[in-house]
């Protein structure tokens, strides 16, 4: 017997003129008085369960198909029908409905078919991809990640994976984690004292890196169009709704570009990645609507359909100066922007995203290009109605006495620098990158605002699991 | 002007009949007699550069042109024409000339229009992407990359992003690194004098992941087709040309399904990403076969076209212990095969892939499914001419029972494996995947065999660098 997927069967793709099998999982089983019951069994293929149209007449019906619960494993074979039921095209009348695996005492089972908050899913991580927010969640995550892979190969870009384990530290800045094999019960020393880490695993400090911006310059300067696609890692504030300590990021860097061509490239992949999702999801998208965040399609429907308006930080200033909204954070010009201030230019300013550019030099990295004015850099960020910045990003100092200059200005030292400055020395061109956070969108595109629940295993506090 | 990259300029998707503008960095000048320079222009995007004739007419030609160098960035503008040099369908008759980026001190610039060895170029890793050999190398690694999400998307898998950072060990074995945010300096102690995790970021011990392999089955087990494709790390063998620290696999996991799916799944995945490789970069390849290693491209033809082969693992050895070479390692039921058995499978005795099943229990790990023969676990590695063992999988132990015994029969304790456990009391279902490392991949289809040339950044001994 030839089997199909939930989502093949309700898209009409399974045949009707001959028997097939589906396999999956039971959501809900009920029993009707006609002698029937109706199973409705998911795959994860799509949002829908099948519903199984069970026969008493069923060899194992008392014994087996009456006692399933949600989460047994079963296999159904039948021929598929239009349903008169709501909401679904097709259903299966079954001619055999097999267990493959029964759930041990279904009275503890923590996945019931009933809606569970959160928290808890969070506190079982290993059985939550069986619910249909998770489940929804997954897809939608895949579906922009594959976008995202499709929309940089279909324009020319090279995936690079840069250094995960990095004895640099892209901005100066951040906390980081240190990665060693010595033994911390009995750490080697110098004859100062000092821990000896020519001893460790790589013969020095070792970090998780916080960005593949840097390394990814190289290939850039070489090949032109390139991308990361990686997990980076900050050791702060890891159990904030909004932010994790290990996140995916997307940095696409870009030769012979400025700042007007990042913008660009930035709200092309937006648009592009949001609308595969508008299109290749609506299920899932329907779900996130009527469940997690009235009004999400609609949300996302406009960054595809309105053109980003640009506009300089400076312009950004006067306008929430002369706004007389009451904001929590004070702004002048020189300050660095808050979510309240973003939300108010692409929510109630413009009504649809906004790219700020051309930010004080004070408030971003060293490795921004130096406007003429001498007081701003070629930095931008597209800010998006409902989360403020989503993408941050800059044209790159391609002068190599300038770069010099911001790296001493920063308090960094040229000298740690020597392969990075190399590349203004040789062949030294334009070019210009962002960052986009991956799991950041996710919760955006799914209306999920906690971050925890749009990755794969969340870390509980007290939990000893993962 | 509108610009064009080198691929479409080669490829005939530029017009003839308007100028046009190329960027990219200077290959090779060469001066003709008759008053011209022939600029060899490399963007990256193909594996040849651009003719781009220069003549002498050009305003800056004494003052610029005649003085580039190998890395010199440029821009070009002029009428693309059908060229009567040899290998190249197209060239750029110049009209404009302009440098972008020169190149400082030219004698020393270290990427020299001339072959460099291996060893050096890992040592300028930072420049190296602008060679023959690891531009190739790179486009290489982003088509095989592309290919393989394709291939799962295409088939209705997901993406798993299962944790880097990670308290279990999967496999029970491999050396980790710790991550950490501890002071080493001052260490945290527990009141015996022992170093206090608790303190530490997560609150308890912390490593690099081995495998994403357990964390994907709890998707599989509710989505039923996943995959992941990420860095995993071993903290072992670091300074090997065959193995590095840091690596990143892709591991599928099927539900629903048995060994035999397993080995088929195998052989699909490699078959198309080497066939999307062939197709895609017949450039790259050329230069593979030409400089690398004679044969490459009829090996992954061999590949592509032959059904993979077949066979237990009790088979092989009585093939192995009948076929009169003289091995290294010798070889009898119960042992672990070395690359020479597996090649001789591979190359001499069947001349093309093998699938070796069905091994013996001891060899393999706890989660392999045991076989009715009490000796032997659902294990497949599949074998290919060249290289040995290219994949790893196995049906995983589905039965709770089972699994118990093999967690306490490989020395492990069931009480740390508490969620893998719930799996298999929760809806348990038959299940496969497997393990393809992704550089090694890369080095057996560029025939680069030392995996320290297929990544981004080698760690080179003693450098600073990265």
């Amino acid at each position: 017997m030839t089997s199909y997927s939930c989502s093949e069967i309700l898209s009409g793709r399974a045949p009707a003129d001959t028997p097939v099998t589906v396999r999956g999982w039971v959501r809900t089983r009920r029993d009707s008085k006609a002698g029937l019951s109706f199973v409705h069994v998911s795959d994860g293929s799509s949002f829908h369960p099948v519903q199984v149209v069970a026969p008493a007449a069923l060899a194992n019906y008392a014994s087996e198909v009456q006692r399933l619960t949600a989460g047994c494993a079963v296999e159904a074979t039948g021929t598929i029908v239009p349903s008169p039921a709501k909401g679904q095209p097709f259903e299966m009348q079954a001619t055999e409905l097999k267990v493959i695996g029964w759930v041990d005492d279904p009275d503890t089972y923590p996945i019931q078919p009933k809606p569970h908050t959160m928290e808890f899913l969070r506190e079982v991580a290993h059985l939550r991809p069986r619910t249909n927010v998770i489940g929804a969640m997954t897809r939608v995550r895949n579906t922009l990640a594959q976008a995202i892979h499709r929309f940089f190969h279909e324009n020319g870009f090279l995936w690079i994976h840069t250094p995960i384990i990095t004895a640099s530290d892209a901005e100066g800045a951040g906390e980081l984690f240190r990665v060693s094999t010595l033994d911390l019960a009995n750490l080697p020393r110098t004859p100062d004292g000092k821990v000896d880490f020519s001893k460790d695993f790589f013969g020095k400090e070792s970090y998780l890196t916080v960005s593949g911006q840097l390394n990814v310059e190289t290939y850039c300067m070489a090949l032109s169009k390139v991308y990361t696609f990686g997990p980076t890692f900050r050791a702060e504030n890891s159990n904030t709704s909004r932010h994790l300590a290990e996140f995916w990021m997307i940095e696409p860097e870009i030769a012979f570009a400025d700042l007007a061509q990042d913008a660009t490239l930035a709200e092309q992949l937006l648009k592009y990645i949001l609308k595969a999702t508008l299109d290749e999801r609506a299920d899932d998208m329907a779900f996130f609507e009527e469940r997690i965040e009235k009004g999400v399609i609609a949300k996302l429907q406009g960054i595809v359909d309105k053109p980003f308006v640009r506009m300089d930080y400076t312009e950004a200033i006067r306008i929430l100066e002369a706004s007389k909204q009451k904001f929590e954070y004070p702004v002048q010009w020189g300050t660095d922007l808050q979510s309240e201030h973003e939300r108010y230019l692409a929510e109630k300013h413009v009504g649809g995203p906004v790219i700020l550019m051309n930010y004080p030099k004070e408030i971003k990295a060293f490795y921004m290009r130096m406007n003429d004015d001498g007081k701003t850099v070629a930095a931008m960020d597209v800010l998006a109605p409902g989360i403020g910045e989503i993408i941050g990003g800059s044209q790159r100092e391609e002068r190599l006495e300038v770069l010099d200059r911001r790296i001493v200005e920063s308090g960094l030292d040229p000298a740690a620098y020597g392969w990075y400055r190399d590349l203004r020395r040789y062949g030294t061109v334009p070019h210009a990158g962002f960052g986009l956070g991956f799991e950041r969108t996710v919760a955006y595109v799914t209306g999920l605002s906690n971050v925890r629940d749009v990755i794969a295993f969340p870390r509980t506090p007290g939990s000893a699991r993962f």
